[in-house]
């Protein structure tokens, strides 16, 4: 996540319109599948690899984390993150993923909400944080779902009348770059395959406990476009364990 | 599997004209990626499920398994399997895999190439493939990709001109029955999203050892339309322990 659109004031003002930025957890629709997928946080030691505003870091606190480390690329989210989920158990530090190291097995749990997708290489952040998780630790991520990332613009297909007609994969199997158009502005994203993901864990030693790819929730179906998301998967949600 | 076009005339006409069904293994772009998947077979009692011609229960002779079961709905592919790949270590059965049922721990290794988007139930026959399979067993499947499958038609989406533009994903969540055409034929498969074929896995028990979404090999890329493979995910490989 070398490259840091958050800290654009537009794309910024932009972000924070997001029902989930403006409902946390809540207003994430991937939230009650990636909940089922965490651990059970007492006394843990946790990392946030791209934490955002915090949403995550205060939940881990608030279900008995002993000590939990946001850190995210952002100066500016993690202002918010000061700001709306402070706790005396988390430390936010502004720092690239990239650029972290920490000693073994420093942690029990590492999460990552939608952040993976904007690092360059997968494999070596695998091999770091293995190493930062103790034996028999939690690792637990999201990202966008490589059906979501292939094309690169991560628009559906329309018609001339403008209706959606299918959702468009292509170059499935050339990963790298792609730009796409998130919030109206242009971002950079790195498109991998389901097979680099999942093979990235099982060859770095972690056992996978749960893939899932989450259904939009019922509760949230009247919000516009969310039915349109049963066409199409958008995350992909994946916890292993050390 | 219970549908069976495969002893229809004309599409086992065209089926036989397939180059995996001429060449064999050589013939199918995922055989060096399935491969390398494959346990090692000495001495082990292997059951294919949906066999076809007979090639991997060939393939399992070869390579020192005791005892090789392979099962099709199809009596033409059995015909073909028992003339091509007879071994006195194999034997060739006619039945539905949904039919089968074997004792608690009567497999080493238990492997299906491309059956399994013909069965309508997924749940079912892994726990019962888990009963089959001793501890430590093996079991390694392909089936057609969600990606390939969700949509229905299998096809590319093309301009006025017949170029390829993409290839479409719909009703990603909607799982179930699809038309698809296969050879110019109408033939029933079942879509079934990744979560539903690695979670299945998991909540019965099983390890996953290996997620692959086979390339096209470099060998095979002057065959017509092959480079295109690069541009969807047509087969995913997953190889799993009890």
């Amino acid at each position: 996540m070398k490259e840091n659109r958050y800290d654009d004031e537009v794309f910024f003002a932009k972000y924070g319109e997001m029902l989930r930025s403006k409902n946390g957890l809540k207003g994430a629709g991937e939230w009650p599948e990636l909940k089922k997928l965490l651990p059970d946080f007492h006394g843990k030691r946790v990392l946030d690899l791209g934490c955002g505003y915090g949403w995550h870091c205060k939940y881990a606190a608030a279900h008995g984390a002993a000590y939990i480390l946001g850190t995210d690329i952002s100066h500016k989210m993690l202002e918010i993150a000061r700001e709306k989920n402070a706790d005396e158990k988390i430390k936010y530090e502004c720092k690239a993923m990239e650029d972290l190291d920490f000693e073994e097995g420093s942690f029990d749990v590492v999460i990552s909400s939608l952040a993976f997708h904007y690092v360059k290489d997968f494999a070596p952040l695998v091999q770091k944080i293995y190493k930062w998780l103790k034996k028999g630790g939690d690792f637990v991520f999201s990202v966008e779902h490589p059906v979501f990332t292939a094309y690169g613009s991560q628009d559906w297909y329309y018609d001339s009348q403008g209706n959606i007609l299918h959702f468009p994969v292509d170059n499935y199997y050339y990963e790298g770059k792609r730009d796409a158009i998130f919030l109206g502005e242009r971002v950079t994203k790195y498109h991998r395959t389901l097979t680099t993901y999942l093979n990235t864990l099982l060859d770095n030693g972690f056992t996978i406990t749960h893939v899932v790819e989450p259904k939009p929730p019922q509760e949230l179906m009247d919000i516009e476009g969310m039915k349109d998301e049963m066409r199409r998967p958008m995350m992909l949600l994946v916890s292993a364990k050390k």
